[in-house]
C-alpha cells in the first residue's frame, strides 16, 4: 500500500504536502532515516538514561532478536520474568534488573535475546520510546529482529479475553494511516504491519489452550473516554445510541479492538523497515459497556494471554518447541 | 475568547461542526459535563484503582484545595514530600504513600490540602488522568481548588532553568486551541488559562531567589522529536535551517517553551470550570541544540524550580507566609 497523500489541515499555516518514501520489509537492517545522526559525536537516549559514550550498546544489546513493548512497567517486568522461565535461562528470574533504573519514564529488561520495555499510555509516550529504541538498536547494530507490542484494549463485538493480532492499525476515522505534524506540515505514513508475522502468530495461537485469537483491525485513538465513545468520562456530549452507532461503523470497517498506540507503532516500524506485530487482549466488549469491572484476577489472566502467545512464537523461532 | 469553530478534516467520514459551550471560571464547583454520570450506580476510576463503591471519596479527598500534576512518578512523590516539609505537617515526610498503589499507570499522594499526581508523557496519558481526576474531585465534592501542571520543557530563546508560566497553550500550528475527535467529529476547545493565577505566580517568583520566571506562550506537541523539530530522532527529514526557521516562527508568535500536555490540560480545565495554571521549567534552549546534556544535578535543581514556586504560592494562599 502506498502512503496516502493528505492536504494540510487549516489555512493559517504553511501546511504543504509531503510524500513519505516506502521502505520494504526485506532488509534485516534498520533504516534509521536521519542523516544528522552520523554527524553527532554522542547520542544521549535521554528517556532511557543511556548514551553512546556512557554505554557499550553493541555489547549490551547486539544479540537482541525479539523486542516486546507494552504500556505498564510492572507488566513488562513480569513478562521479562516469564520469558526468563520459558527460555529456561540460567540464574534467578527475580533478579532481572531495570536497565533504565536512573529514570522512571520507561522500564527496560533484557533476558537472553529478548528485550522487554514499557512505553506508557498513548501515541506521544510510545513514540518517544520508539525513537530512542530504534536508535538504540541501530547503535547496537542489531539485525533481523522482530518488534511486538503486547497490550490491552477494548473489544468491539468480541468476547472479553479474546486476543486480537492487528491486521490494519487504523485511526479514529478508520483510515490505515498515521498523521504526524513535522514543522507545521502534516505527514501521512502507512500503518501496514508484517503479514507473515501476523499469520505465524495466529498459527501459534492454534497450538495453545485458552488463548482465543483472531486477526482484525485495531483502532488507535488519542483519548480513552470521548475519543473511544465512552459514556463515563468527565466530559460526554453524546448519547448511548450515538456511541453504539460509532462502534457499529467501526465494526463494519473491520475494527475488532480499540487501543491508543498501534498506528504510530506500525508507522514508525514500517518507516524504519522493522518487522512488527500488535497483539492486544480485549478486556471488555464495548457494545456491552464502558467501565472495566471484571475481577482483578480475571484481568490478570487476560493480560497474560498476549505474553503467552508471543512467548510461544519466540520459543518456536528459537527451536525450543516444534 | 470564544472556542474556534473548525470544519472536520477529510471527507470520508461525517465530520460535522460542533460548538463547545463556554464555562466561566467564576463558579467554585466543578462542572462535570456528562449527564450519564448521574445514572451510574458505581464509577470505577480504573487507572487510579479507585471507585465510588470501594472508597469513601469525600472523606479521602474532600478537603483538597490544590492539585499538582506532573509527568514523572518519582518527581511527584518528591513534590509531595517537599510540600509535607514546607507546610510543616505532622508525621514523617518519608511516609507519604501512593494512593494508586494497586496500579502503575499513575501515582498519587495526598499531603494536607495538596494532591500530587503523576500523568506520564503526552496528551493521551494526561487526558486519561484528568478525566478520572475531575470525576474524583466531583465525587469528593471538592470546591474552590486550583490545579497546577508542574513540568519540564524545551525553552525557545530562554536561558536553561527559566520557569515559564503559560499565558496561552498553543498547538503546533500556534493556535490557542485543542482539537479532540469525538465519534469521528473534530471538536475544538479553548485553551485559555486563568490570568489571575498566572499573575499571582509571577508575583510569587519575584519573592524567591533563583527561580527566574516569565509569562509566555507554551507550545504543546504530540511528538518529542519530529514534532518539536529535533534533529536527533530516529526519523528526521528536515535541515538545521528548517528547524531554526520553525523555532523562530514559534518565538515570533510568543512561544517561549515546548512541552507535550498543556493544551489538553488547559482545555479540559476550562471546559469543567477549573482554575488552572501551567508552570514548566526549561531544560535547554532549543536554538542551541536538541539533546539534553546538562549534568544530572543541575537538571534536578532546575526541576525543583516549578515545585518551589508553586509551594510558595500555596503557602501564601494558606497564610503561612506573608
Amino acid at each position: 500500500m502506498s502512503p496516502i497523500l493528505l492536504n494540510g489541515i487549516g489555512t493559517v499555516n504553511d501546511h504543504s504536502e509531503y510524500i513519505e518514501p516506502e521502505v520494504p520489509f526485506k532488509n534485516p537492517q534498520i533504516h534509521v532515516k536521519n542523516p544528522h545522526l552520523d554527524t553527532m559525536e554522542e547520542d544521549i537516549l535521554y528517556h532511557f538514561n543511556l548514551g553512546t559514550k556512557t554505554h557499550n550498546l553493541p555489547e549490551m544489546f547486539g544479540d537482541i532478536k525479539f523486542v516486546c513493548v507494552g504500556g505498564s512497567a510492572n507488566r513488562m517486568k513480569s513478562f521479562a520474568q516469564f520469558i526468563h522461565q520459558e527460555l529456561a535461562l540460567p540464574g534467578n528470574m527475580d533478579d532481572v534488573t531495570d536497565i533504565c533504573e536512573g529514570t522512571d519514564r520507561y522500564s527496560m529488561y533484557k533476558v537472553g535475546p529478548v528485550l522487554s520495555i514499557s512505553h506508557g499510555m498513548g501515541i506521544p509516550s510510545i513514540s518517544i520510546m520508539l525513537h530512542e529504541l530504534i536508535k538504540l538498536l541501530h547503535h547496537a547494530r542489531c539485525i533481523d529482529f522482530i518488534l511486538f507490542r503486547i497490550g490491552t484494549s477494548g473489544g468491539v463485538g468480541l468476547a472479553p479475553g479474546t486476543v486480537v493480532v492487528t491486521d490494519k492499525a487504523v485511526d479514529c476515522f478508520f483510515r490505515a494511516q498515521f498523521e504526524q505534524v513535522v514543522l507545521g506540515k502534516v505527514i501521512s505514513r502507512s500503518t501496514e504491519l508484517d503479514v507473515g508475522v501476523s499469520k505465524e502468530l495466529l498459527q501459534c495461537s492454534s497450538e495453545l489452550d485458552d488463548v482465543p485469537t483472531i486477526i482484525g483491525n485495531t483502532m488507535c485513538t488519542s483519548d480513552f473516554y470521548e475519543g473511544q465513545g465512552r459514556l463515563d468520562g468527565a466530559l460526554c456530549s453524546f448519547s448511548t445510541e450515538d456511541k453504539l452507532e460509532y462502534l457499529r461503523k467501526a465494526y463494519n470497517t473491520g475494527v475488532r479492538n480499540i487501543e491508543m498506540e498501534s498506528t504510530v507503532f506500525a508507522a514508525m516500524c514500517r518507516a524504519c523497515g522493522i518487522k512488527a506485530a500488535v497483539v492486544c487482549v480485549t478486556l471488555l466488549n464495548r457494545f456491552d459497556g464502558d467501565q472495566i469491572a471484571t475481577p482483578h484476577d480475571v484481568l490478570v489472566e487476560y493480560q497474560q494471554r498476549p505474553q503467552v502467545l508471543v512467548a510461544h512464537f519466540i520459543k518456536k523461532r528459537l527451536g525450543l518447541v516444534v
